[in-house]
């Protein structure tokens, strides 16, 4: 395999072209932290699946037409070459095209939208990378975070813009309390199944599968953290008695499983230390995504990935306790460097 | 003008009562970004014309009690001449003290409040200043909404304070999706007006011409800016489909005129690159101002400028892009190094 | 006093059990900014007699659990010896023991919350303290504040937590205006006993009387700084119109009660010009508490000490005005440049 990368690098590096998609791949590697243009391909296979599984095609086609958006803006913008070649510019974009048309009704405006949604990914990844890289974090996924939330939000106001997915007439928030139900074998191997493929906003164990497979060709650290994360998602999700339907479909899972991956494979120096880390902060995400769900009721907007940014946040300032890690053993951790 | 100008610096120079005009006058002007006592004197008159108009004459008295109160504060707290004489630490005082008096009704406590938002905003206003400046950004109107925000949402909870314009009741946020109408050229024209007037919350084509005038004699590129940030603004929402009312009073232009000014002729160097930047900038204010409507109706407090200073800020923070405005060239600009 | 504390000093510096102990002291006077152990046997004496005397003494327990597991999350951590030693990890895990057990029902998955918040306002400490100190900042309660808001949002998706305080059902924010009736003057002792002994989530006038000599043995500044704080908030809130029960119930005082200390006797040199400075500081946030309650009320979450930490934290940004409190005459302001 190492062969294969080496020669599509070389082709790459006489074709500006080639260069284009391979960033494109990199940058879907990048939603789980991997810089890989293997991977990229198997997410994309993993989204197209997902996708089409959906009856919903045209989801795919908006999370790659954000994403060359992204890139393109990212060009234009004369952004830092290593950084943009790395895709760290594109993997919100992606997520901001899939969210986009996952939410809202296909028509021309939604494809109006998920062009500005990129472009502005884009600038907000710029920005963000400004804000946090005195702190020494990460942007992570923030910018698709906030570029999605303001676009959702504004269709309450713009009639030419209607929500498939979103909640509505009257958002009252309901807190009722409510049985959870006793956990079965078969919906844990789903909800950990649909934990990681909600990482695309898919619900699908094929998916899934894929995605594992992509993350465990650049890192098999990473495949493992996210699968342990999916697992501790659910099960902290039924100790602590959420909803069963949310569970199973993976609903309570994605964030944590970036967590997981993020504390555990990327940011730190794998060891027991951190590995316990990680565990905290893949319960404590699970906590925060219940949190969210909750208070983002009154705007009618989903949670996205803000319980994985909000924690792992919280988790990496704290950097002097732990050792970086290793710069040089990995491509994803030097990318990471200007993420 | 420049004459004029001069002698009018010289009188100041000479009397510290003359001096504390100058600060305030230059203040107003800096609303839109004008270092400019003559540009303040038109916005002055703008204000009072919308006010008198509207027949609410305190609403222009309480901006100037406040942005008196604000200036004391500033000299009572010894900041940095000269950003106090740029009248850096009175913009958000006029704008508390003309947002209290819209939003509230006028009793002796609304007295009060006007005289603590005032002292509050050049507070927040240094606050602020230090916070973001080693991000490279400015403060825009962050106090005014921060301190505006605080205070509305307060007197929900006082009874001694009553909102007039605020919603009262249940504030149960209605998502309903409805028909936008055709865009008629009238329609257009007093949109455009007023989405500039609605910067200091007046709804009057008078007031929005002094202030283009204001504009102009400072810097005719940021009135150029202005009138392109506010039709771009009626345009984009009614592609969206906004709700025509909303977009003939201008209320969701505001924000993105502040915008368009901003980033197309304040911050960075006037080209067709920074144009076209400016231009999405609008677009996306149009959209944060829509999404924010959304945001705050449970809290029923208005959204003010804040959308303008989010996305401005976003817009700001990926500042190794583009070349910052020439120092030197332009009082206003030498002004926002401090702000 | 002296020499028991040098005693005390002397037995802890050959015993890290007694060390640990005298952690968990200062840690609890680190609440009001006392780092003094003495301080603190007093102020759990405070706790201990309110949980009591409310019936509920499984409060208590939980606070000091969530204090003790903070610390110890802290020791793991290997965070600076000198913070630890001060007590500056320990103060927001006890704030979120006593917030849990005071607004969740007991039962086990109580206890497993109380762990988990204790170990996560260590994290979040740690990380608040990397954030805000490029500012100059403390991280103040912001700690226990992050941390109990994400753990009682999220109790409404887990059916396994059930909130007694909280408000239950919709969550309709319902905002009408009332009548404010005359001020006692016994009105106004109950006001300002409650008002501190808030700060510990107590209505109990013993418990305020033990807090306020607890704060005089290690710093009769601060103890008037809560007294005055105390009194003014009362005032302000009657002004305004507030309802009588939330004033006299202390529940408009615990967080100005913290800004007028912190404002007047912990991080500004007290002098006449920082009096006033404090005094308004404590009027803002009699108006943040009001406002921040109405701004919570869509998610059923109570504010507690936010308003203290948003008013202080913008008070303390322009620090350039005041002369920073001198280091080496108190314990505390030392310990101050580490929290």
């Amino acid at each position: 395999m190492e062969k294969i990368l080496a020669g599509w690098e070389s082709l790459c590096a006489s074709s500006s072209t080639l260069r284009f998609v391979d960033i494109n791949l990199r940058s879907t590697g990048q939603v789980m932290f991997q810089d890989n243009p293997l991977t990229g391909i198997l997410f994309l296979a993993a989204i197209a699946w997902g996708s089409y599984a959906a009856g919903v095609p045209h989801v795919a086609i908006a999370g790659v037409l954000a994403l060359v958006v992204a890139n393109l803006t990212a060009l234009w913008l004369r952004v830092d070459r290593t950084a943009l070649h790395a895709g760290l510019f594109g993997y919100n974009g992606i997520l901001v095209g899939l969210a986009l048309a996952t939410f809202l009704s296909p028509n021309a405006l939604l494809w109006v939208y998920v062009v500005i949604g990129g472009a502005v990914s884009a600038i907000a990844m710029l920005g963000t990378a400004n804000a946090v890289k005195p702190l020494g974090l990460s942007s992570l996924t923030f910018p698709f975070v906030l570029t999605t939330w303001l676009l959702l939000l504004a269709t309450y106001g713009f009639s030419g813009l209607v929500g498939t997915a979103l909640p509505t007439g009257n958002v009252v928030a309901a807190f009722h309390s409510y049985e959870a139900s006793p956990l079965k074998l078969m919906d844990l191997v789903q909800g950990v199944l649909q934990s990681i493929s909600q990482v695309f906003l898919k619900a699908s164990a094929v998916a899934a599968l894929l995605l594992v497979i992509g993350l465990a060709v650049n890192s098999p650290a990473a495949a493992a953290f996210a699968i342990a994360g999916a697992i501790v998602a659910v099960l902290t999700a039924h100790l602590f008695g959420a909803e069963s339907e949310l569970i199973t479909g993976g609903l309570l899972g994605f964030s944590p499983v970036l967590t997981a991956i993020a504390l555990g494979a990327v940011f730190y120096q794998t060891n027991w230390r951190v590995a316990i880390y990680a565990l905290l902060g893949t319960v404590v995400t699970v906590i925060a995504q219940a949190a969210l769900n909750v208070a983002l009721t009154p705007f009618a907007i989903p949670a996205l990935t803000a319980p994985f940014v909000l924690v792992t946040w919280i988790f990496l300032l704290p950097r002097q306790c732990f050792e970086p890690a290793a710069a040089g053993t990995d491509d994803a951790v030097k990318a990471r460097a200007t993420r």
